[in-house]
């Protein structure tokens, strides 16, 4: 436990609040190597929040992972920290935003309360938890503190649940999922896989047409006729492609261009997926 | 000293000049933990930047603090370093950036000026001091050079002072402040303290209704009534709020949304504060 | 090689995919130092990247920069990796975006495709070589692996190349540049350096004024008589001036204004310099 990892996810922005918070771990845990997943979540946007640590985590070495997207900081939502098969610990609030990382991690072994106050900054205020509460707590744990100091055990099944929707198969032989999230390049991850996709519509070779048919909330329905590929750089500059992103989901994209404007993509918005009439 | 740490705030933005500065020090103080507390910060707004520091030290480790916001970069004003109280050392240019952190970090013990172009690079540039003499003499006051070797003593009162204003009482009772910093959810941080307010006004108890006035410089006239409350969550969706913010200062804020957006709130806008008429 | 230094350049932005990169670098090389030069390059600007790094590297210690700019992914672009004469090791896609760097560190001595697969991550996606290929590469680079091991020598004349323009003598007596990068403050870095000026229009003393007419493409023609300055203090707030900037070349500026804004400076943009008629 020479360098023990912790990530460290929240909308804080581009304030000072997570230095604050760094500052915190380092003077606990001195030679904790920090990484950053982002500090620019949308504001509030647990599940946004939970997307990026769902899609980060399983690349990152074992270790502690805080996550602070707590837009119920100081009421009765509760403070928590989940053991994880893989062996990481993920510290945060009870509202949702850990499941999906805790699932991609093999599923919660154990999970317990944050009560334990001389874990905690000696004051703790009511609306920065992330400094007082989880940033201390999680760097004790990082640095050997036993699991079981930190609180009483909680039945992880009564844990907040947050589980991107499955796809489903709609009447006429397609597949219906959701946009999960936008990202910064404007491409649009799918909570579908191609296997998903694969199993209805048969297999995806390249180039091989598919119908979208987009539709609501806050998304214009539109239909569009774009191919399978396995890269961006398949497709003309400018062009639409469906591929497997690098988290092995779905996604939309346009090579060098902002599919999520062009097409008016929101997370949230329903997607259905047909073969491509011939 | 194993891993000394440096924190390091800049108006430099997202490009390579914090790098720069960051391989500087690296190359001085390869063990340093360096925390960036904000590249963001507005360009030249030395006040905001001041603010930003002031907001964070005192939770870090004691370490060495660098701030470059520093629009006379190349000019007469003086390149400093301070030694504060509690055992920290702040570096950069004597605008007043560095002084609202020294008082938080128990005053100014000594300062001096940089001078000793043996702890600078080699070649010291009119236009980027942050990487020629402010990042380099840090790290070497990081790894245990001594302050004394800097430059000469120079006598802290002759330094450019920044001080957040101190709230008043007004004739008609109320109290009047001023926001120091609007941050990024659109919270509205004021100068006065929950205490000043107290002192003139009675106890803030969860659910008491205070008037607030707003008034300019760049902020329309407005009038509102608004609760204290101790976290955003007492308030419904959307719903004003004043509080204690993790600083301990005042603040006003919308429950997940963006107060000063809607109210029109500018860092330098007054603020006064009275019982709302019951 | 207690604390490798690794610097890391994407157009990645404010997810996840650089603390992922991190994350696999970390698990490589536990104690490396990771210094994100900039994750918000513009989507797809090889050369923005390209500017970015070539800025940065020289102030860095000796270490192994990876740089992922790589509209190409996935397609025919070579992976490799250059060392450069001063001991540095660059990687990414060969698209010419670590060249201006590899020369401002010496040229390239050797470079060579990466093709070792154990080298790599036990999958690699079509999508994402900066988690599955640059990134792992680097650190086993950075950790001491040999450089021969990543895969076989290719002749570095047949890299893919960028160079910045050199500027031109016009047939009046002045000098024609371009705009190679505009930077958050809206200054202007521009190809020439102060000497290539002095060369055709003589010393550039403080106050000397230059004569610029500005064109396309993209940017409206214009003519501006501004000064030469050693620094932006030496101007009236918000006046303009031409400077040497911290990389050593000419730039455009306004005093604690955004120059490239007022002028409708452009990168690829051209200037042309010429005595200011007296």
């Amino acid at each position: 436990m020479d360098h023990p990892v912790i990530s460290f996810t929240t909308d804080f922005g581009p304030e000072s609040a997570p230095a604050v918070c760094r500052g915190v771990m380092l003077s606990i845990a001195p030679d904790a190597q920090i990484i950053d997943i982002s500090h620019g979540v949308r504001k509030f946007a647990i599940r946004d929040g939970a997307y990026l640590v769902w899609s980060a985590v399983r690349w990152l070495p074992v270790g502690t992972h805080v996550v602070v997207i707590d837009p119920g900081v100081g009421t009765a939502r509760r403070p928590i920290a989940i053991r994880a098969a893989r062996g990481d610990v993920l510290v945060g609030p009870d509202n949702g935003v850990l499941m999906p990382a805790v699932a991609s991690l093999g599923g919660a072994v154990e999970a317990r309360m944050l009560e334990n106050r001389e874990l905690m900054l000696p004051e703790t205020s009511a609306t920065f938890h992330g400094r007082d509460i989880f940033a201390p707590i999680a760097a004790h744990l990082a640095t050997g503190t036993a699991f079981e100091s930190v609180g009483r055990a909680i039945d992880p099944a009564t844990l907040v649940q947050l589980v991107f929707p499955a796809p489903v198969a709609t009447a006429d032989g397609g597949l219906e999922t959701e946009v999960i999230y936008v990202d910064s390049f404007g491409n649009a991850r799918l909570a579908a896989t191609p296997e998903d996709v694969e199993r209805l519509l048969g297999p995806l070779a390249p180039g091989r047409l598919v119908r979208l048919s987009l539709a609501g909330p806050d998304m214009e329905p539109r239909t569009e006729e774009i191919p399978w590929a396995a890269t961006f750089g398949e497709r003309p500059f400018g062009a639409a492609l469906l591929y497997r992103d690098s988290a092995g989901s779905l996604a939309i994209a346009d090579n060098q261009g902002d599919a999520a404007a062009r097409l008016g993509l929101r997370s949230g918005g329903r997607i259905r997926i047909h073969s491509a009439r011939s």
